[in-house]
This record gives structure tokens, C-alpha cells and sequence, in this order.
């Protein structure tokens, strides 16, 4: 009896954890439009389209922070506990999420110019602290089933776990890339953020049912 | 009692995703006030008079996106289940919801000039693609009965689905209007906000009740 | 049976409707904070003591929307339907809410120059429009008791009707003090906010606890 | 029986309350990141490396609200009822968290010039103002068990208590130090930050628990 009434307490305690991430990330992902700068006087055609790397940065940005926030949820309905580290870290996870503004504005700003591979860097190496970052959090809640509903499916666990070990790896290579050539660096996450948006988790579906 | 259970998870499942857009609706719809700038210095009534542009977009944008939260919750009262694209399409739905920032604030800017044409272009270009949007999200969502409740209406289905069909084309009309004469494209963007808030559901109520 | 089912959707709608409220609330109470420029280079305490106005603007504004926040709970605690024209007026209330920002930076701007009480009755002006649409909302919930719940005290409502129908006369007096002198202007819409925010409520719990 | 009904409606304020306060957190902590300027032209590298006081700010910032929000929640599993002076010291609470944006901005702007002392004494002084806030808001709940659940444990009542009289002194401290150096100051507001975040709730599970 006890056990009902803590468990539906931590599960509101949970909840109350997903609405405040779910807000950050709403701002956030608002926010992003504020990196795309009116502009002032001169041909109008000819300003819009010198910016379509302010564009391009908004979309690619916009829809990367949406599949996180799928993620994120995805995470929730597995997790029905939190404490205070679990707190923190789900907090810098937010952190960096609202840091995706700055990157996304350096590089639109410098993506045509010298630095642009410098921009580029900046921009994938913050989706690997990211994709680090969702590592860090899920093996803390699910190691030794610590934060996980009894009723978590092992096998939906273990793929978690297999696939978020390659999710840095991407931007290691958009990383990687950028060294080279900034806009093949902002291309690729381009095609990675349109390739997780509509083909990369066609199965969820399926896992998602087994969540349960 | 398994179909009861999961019944109510997916119905758990598109509230969050109801929660989460409303938080978009709510930052973008507030951040318009942002597109009006400051003015600093010179006569300040000479200045408000002249940021008339800036007030009209606002008010106009702020009731358009006010009358498309009105139609995604009307939707969300026929859906009661959600999967991965539905997820996107949604999102790209928001995506487009905080675009109309943008051009709200590049009409403001350039309605007075010999580019204001471009810029009515613009404005009612990105309403046409929001409409789009929500044609797509709602097909794909009543399609062969994928997302929606079991005790939907099938008469407001197709009432819906009607009225969503003509969306578009009222802003194709004010795009039109844009390329021969800025402020009339803005003034019938105006009538057709006022309209649609002030009269186009009065049966509403009555419909809305049909929903359950 | 079926009155009961209803009851719950309705009360469902309008606590999406309020949820909605609360985010533009909270939006547009934070984003207050932007209108206080940040000082680049010269003496910082020099610099920090000639904003005097953006803190007493901010401080003002933020206790005000603050205020209308608590009122909007009040009626809020009454109201138990909506329908579309309620849905539009307090979508317009939103607009107002949001657009407090713009009189607030102006007021700041502009206080201590020749244009200060043009500033301040834009600023007092606002507020005139703010509470005759929360008449408006109100009257339209409880005209005919629309939009209440079956079991709003009637003693209550009345108290409500009666109080709101004073609100705009504060601010005109504000308004009016504000054609002579803008800073007396600010410093009587200070001690309005301060004495509805630590005084004018002190019988609400009372009144409150009636609601139900 | 009117007493449970009566309880259930007092939680529901109260969640109410909460969920507004989170709404502010959220848009709060997530504008800090517009405290950092986009650089505009010049080396990249060499620009990024010069906005190391805006890096250090925000990720100080960000913490140190992280840790407020962690803070309110508690306070909230153990009050369950409001009134209106307690809405008007949470507000003026939220209105020292969202006020958090400015100091931070001003601090990275002037910390490597001559009036950096100055602004950290502005840093650390508004985190006194809010750990005082925190201090007043918590005695008013508690004092004569005000606000408190009936079931609020005696010990943990009386433990945030004595935690919450030193919280300010932490922030006099950084504040005296700013009178000395402003990057000594920065650095242990750093310091504070990261050891709340990371060590200084490592029993909370424990006590958190006891608050049911």
C-alpha cells in the first residue's frame, strides 16, 4: 500500500521534471528564429537570399532540437524516478540544448567567410556534448535499473543503449568534416537531421508499444 | 483491459505532444511584441505614427496565430493517438508557427518601400505553407481513421476536412493581391483575421459537441 | 450520466485554455527583463544610476502583469466552459498582456526628456485597455451566467462585477496625471501596484474559498 | 468529507501556482543564452576566446538557477495551500530569477575592466536578494505551519529552516570578495554552484522522501 502511494508520488515528481524540460525546450527551439536577423534597407530579394545560411542553420537546428525532444520523451516513458544527480544532468542536457541558439547563429554568420570551418566545428562539436550528454543520462537512470519502471522492457533497454552509443559518432564525423569544408559539414547534418525526422525511427512505433 | 490501458497511454502521449505545442504557440505568439523596435529619440509621436506597419503586422500576426491554436486544438480533441511522422509533421507545423516572426517583422520593415510587394509575398506565402501544413497533418491523421478517436464524428470529419481544403486558398488570394499592391494584400490578411475570429466558427460550439 | 461526461470535457477545454494563458503569461512577464538595455563601456555606476527608469518601469510591470496574473486565476476559479468568442477575447487580453513590453521600454526611454508624458499616457493608456477587457471577459463569462460554473457563489460574482468596473477608472486617473507630468504619473501606477499587491486582496482567501 | 473536497481544490491552486513558477524558470534560465553576443567579422577564434566571461556567466547563471528551481520544487512537495501575500513574495521571487539575465550580461561585459568589482558586487548581491526571498517565502509558509501539508515531516521542516539562514551568507561572502576582485568572486560563485549541483544535496533523496 505504501509502495502504491511513493510510486504514484514519484511518478509526479517525474512528471514535474518532463513539463519543466519540455518548457526549456519549447523556448528554445522558439527562440531559434531570433538568430535570423532582419534586414534593413537595400534590395530586399537580394538580402534574403544572402541569407540562406541563417536559413539552412534555423531548419537544420529547429529539426534537431525536435528529434531530442522525441528522444527526451522517449527516455521518460522509461524512466519513473528521479534524484538530485539526475536532476543535474538532465539540467546541462537543457543547457546545452539552449546553447544550440549561439552556435547556430556563429555559424550562419561565418559559414561564407575563413572561419567558416571553425564555425562548423563549433556547431557538430555541440551536438557531440549533446549526444554525450543523452549517453551520460541514460546509463545513469539505467544502470542497475536505477531510475527505470519495473515494467521497462530489457530488450527496448538494451537497444537504447546500443543506439545512443553511435549517436556522437555522427557529429564526429560532421566534426570531422568541418575541418575540411564548412558547408559539406553543415550538409551532412542536414541530411542526418532530415534522414533521423522521417526515416530513422520508422520502427518506433513498435518499441515504443513494448515500453510498457 | 489491455486495449483500456493502452488507451489511456496514447491518450497520455498526445496530451504531452498538446502540452508541448502549446508552449511553441504560447513563446512565438508572445515574442511578436519583439518585432516592434524601441524607438529611441526625435519626436515620439512623429516615431509611433510612423511604426504603424509594425502595429498592423503585429495585431494581425498575433490574431493569425491565435485562430491557428485554436484549430490545432480543435484538432487535438479528434486525435487521440500519435506516431513518429505525426510527431515531424507537427513539428515542422511549429516550426513554421515561429517562422511567421520573421516575415511579420520584413513587412513591418519594408511595406513603405518599392520592395514592400516582395515582402506582402513573403508574409502570405509562409500562411499558404501553415495551411498546407495543416492539411497534411490532418490527412494524415484522419487517413483511413489512423490517429483518431474511436467515437469521432464522422460528419465533422468531413466537415473538417472540407473547410481545410479552402485554408489555403484565401491566402493564395492575398499572395496575388501582394504582387500588384503591398498594403491591400496587408488589409485583406487583416479582414480575413478579423473575420475568421470574430464570425467564421460561430457554429463552433455546436460542432464541437459533435466531437464526443 | 451524459451531463457528467461533459461537465469533465468542458472543464478539460477550459484547463487547456488557462494552461495556454498561464504560458503567455509567464512568457511575457520574463521577457520584461530585455527591456532594460545592458550598458557598454564608460562608468558602470554612472551608467547603472542613469537607468533608474528601466527599474522602475520593470519593477512596475512586472507587479502589474503579476497582479492581472492572479485576477486572471480569480475568474478562472469561476469559469467553467468556453466557447469561441470567450476563446477571442481572451486571446485579445493575451495581445494586451504581451504588448505591455512596448509602453514599458518606451516609458523608459523617453521619461526624463521633453516627450515623457506622451510616454507615460502610452503606458497608462495600455492599462485603460486592460482592464475594459477584463470587463469585457467577464461580463461576456457571467452575463447570464454563459461560461460559470453551476456552483459560483452569487454574492461572489456580484463583488467581481462590481470591483471590475472600477479598475479602468485607476488607470485613467493615471492617465490624466500623466498629461501634466509623466514621473508623478509612473510614481501613482507604482503605489497602485504596490498597494494591490500587498494590500487591496486581503479578504480574498475568503472570497475565494465562496468560489466553491 | 467538505474538508477532503476542499484539500483537493487547495492542491490544485497550489499545482497551479507551480506550474506558472516553472513557466517562468523555464523561459528565465533558457534567455540567458541571448546574454552571450553573436561576434560579428574579425578571427573567429580569437573573438571566441575574448567571450570568456560570457561563457563563465552563463554556465554560473544557468546552474545557479538550476539549483533555485531544484530549491522551489522542494518547498513545494511541502506546501499545499497558497493565499495572497504567499503569490505576491513567489512573484516577487520569480521577478529576482528572471532579473538574474541582467546582472549576468553586465558582469561578462565589464569583468576585465576597471568597474569589474562593481558589477560582481551586482552578481552576488542579487543572489543575496533571492536567498533572502527564499528565506522570507519559506517562514512565511512555515511559520505557524501557514501553508504546510499536514503530513509535512517536523525534522525536514526544521532542517530546510537552518539550511536556508546560511544560504545568504554564501552569497555575502562572494559579494565582499567582488569588493576585492571580481574574478575571485566570479570563480567562487562557480565554485558554489558547481558544488550544489554536484555534492551539496547528496542526501535529498533521504529527506525528500520524509516529506511524505
Amino acid at each position: 500500500m505504501i509502495s502504491k502511494e511513493q510510486e504514484r508520488t514519484e511518478e509526479k515528481e517525474t512528471g514535474r521534471l518532463e513539463a519543466f524540460s519540455d518548457g526549456v525546450f519549447a523556448v528554445a527551439i522558439t527562440l531559434l528564429i531570433f538568430q535570423i536577423p532582419i534586414p534593413h534597407g537595400g534590395s530586399l530579394l537580394k538580402q534574403l537570399g544572402g541569407q540562406w545560411p541563417f536559413y539552412t542553420a534555423y531548419v537544420v537546428s529547429f529539426l534537431t532540437i525536435l528529434i531530442m525532444w522525441v528522444n527526451h520523451h522517449a527516455l521518460f516513458r522509461l524512466i519513473h524516478r528521479t534524484d538530485h544527480l539526475f536532476l543535474i544532468l538532465n539540467g546541462l542536457l537543457l543547457m546545452l540544448i539552449t546553447f544550440v541558439n549561439y552556435p547556430t547563429a556563429v555559424l550562419a554568420e561565418y559559414i561564407e567567410g575563413s572561419d567558416g570551418r571553425i564555425a562548423a566545428m563549433l556547431y557538430s562539436g555541440t551536438f557531440i556534448v549533446i549526444a554525450v550528454l543523452y549517453n551520460l543520462l541514460w546509463r545513469y537512470a539505467s544502470g542497475s535499473h536505477r531510475l527505470l519502471s519495473k515494467r521497462a522492457d530489457p530488450l527496448l533497454i538494451a537497444t537504447i543503449t546500443r543506439q545512443y552509443r553511435f549517436g556522437p559518432l555522427f557529429y564526429v564525423v560532421t566534426f570531422l568534416l568541418a575541418i575540411i569544408n564548412a558547408p559539406t559539414s553543415l550538409a551532412v547534418n542536414t541530411l542526418l537531421a532530415l534522414y533521423w525526422a522521417f526515416a530513422g525511427r520508422a520502427k518506433s512505433p513498435k518499441t515504443e508499444a513494448g515500453a510498457r
